[in-house]
């Protein structure tokens, strides 16, 4: 496919542009060393902090409990968890420290170039659960050259709830065939397509750790199927 | 005052960043010249045309008619006034495209410049009621260098109302002290401080046309006081 149909990309963030984990664990690990803790499984920490996000989301669908923004997701998740790692010792302003991790992701080494390349001919922005302020801070933080932001906050609505990618396809002129949505996560992509959008697969073997056991390849002919963000440039802009 | 304490600049664009009045009377002005229409004042067609927009989105405002974007409203308001001001023979497609200079703004000759040196120190985005998809296709075609854009769609509310405000101060991380406004309208400047956000004003005393009586000057005591966006830049980048 090429880009002359469509009017909008946008981008899923967590997987298919930053990679989380290895930021997470380097930022954590960071902060144990300077308040000298030791004895935590870094991974093991961050992969327990990330895995608490979908259940709290799904509350919020559910309507269970009220519009909570990512951002105070991820810090009740901490506070959970923290104890059961052996995280001991650390103030409100070290977990809220550590909590902005998440606000300083750093891209994959093809998302930024691969963006540009986009950029260069259609309009680009965010698809994410994380929250507006935290991709407005990441993109500055980490150079990534959004031309918009869209965020559950914006929609107070989490995927895959109808409501993100309805309200998504309403901000952006109401035609969803001409909105590709690029993501490394074959969920997003299968609820983007139900709703009318296009859809590029960005297969990332390893965001969720060396034992990563989903999203391990395309789950459907998706329009387009690539490994990095350089390849959905090459794929669109030709 | 400095940027030391604002997280984000954002920027009313209608007469604040871009001089909608010259350029839909030029676009007017074109496809008359193209369709053979004569004797049309344009630039009373123009007002007339905006002078539409303050009643239908107090409308909505007021819940006496559904959410209704923008780009909607313009178009209904053309097709109330086209008769009226002699612009007969247009097709429905002519009137699409003519509706569709809003989208093609122009920025006053300050607004890039300034634009670019707030933006290397604080993230900048748009705060108007314009619609959306408008506002992105308006950056896009005039190179304003947004990095998120806020509408009046975001928030299903126009300013004045409280919803837009909130909302807004909300996404962007809660702190409206660290906001800033910078707006050439007065009432929106009052909005903003009313919910504690800082003001800038940009005096603009062209933007309703010759005849402008209103928003000839500051009526309150803004953070800043000066007459385009690189005053502004000037003021906040030192």
């Amino acid at each position: 496919m090429s880009l002359s149909n469509i009017t909008y990309v946008i981008f899923d963030v967590y997987g298919t542009v930053v990679d989380w984990r290895s930021c997470v664990i380097a930022e954590a690990r960071a902060l144990g060393e300077r308040k000298g803790i030791e004895g935590v499984d870094w991974e093991a920490f961050t992969d327990a902090w990330k895995d608490g996000y979908r259940p709290a989301m799904d509350e919020v669908n559910a309507g269970k409990r009220a519009w909570t923004t990512n951002d105070v997701l991820q810090r009740q998740r901490l506070e959970e968890i923290a104890g059961e790692f052996g995280l001991q010792g650390l103030s409100e302003a070290d977990k809220d420290g550590l909590n902005r991790a998440w606000h300083r992701l750093a891209p994959w080494p093809d998302a930024i170039p691969g963006l540009l390349r986009i950029k260069a001919e259609t309009p680009i922005g965010t698809f994410s659960n994380g929250s507006f302020h935290l991709l407005a801070n990441m993109a500055r933080h980490s150079g990534l050259p959004w031309d918009f932001i869209l965020s559950a906050d914006n929609f107070r609505a989490y995927k895959p709830a109808p409501e993100i990618y309805l309200g998504a396809i309403e901000l952006l002129g109401g035609e969803a065939e001409r909105i590709l949505l690029v993501a490394a996560h074959n969920y997003d992509l299968m609820n983007a397509r139900k709703h009318g959008m296009k859809t590029a697969y960005i297969c990332r073997q390893t965001m969720f750790g060396p034992n990563q056991d989903r999203d391990l390849e395309a789950e459907d002919d998706w329009d387009i199927v690539t490994d990095s963000i350089e390849g959905a440039a090459d794929a669109l802009c030709g």
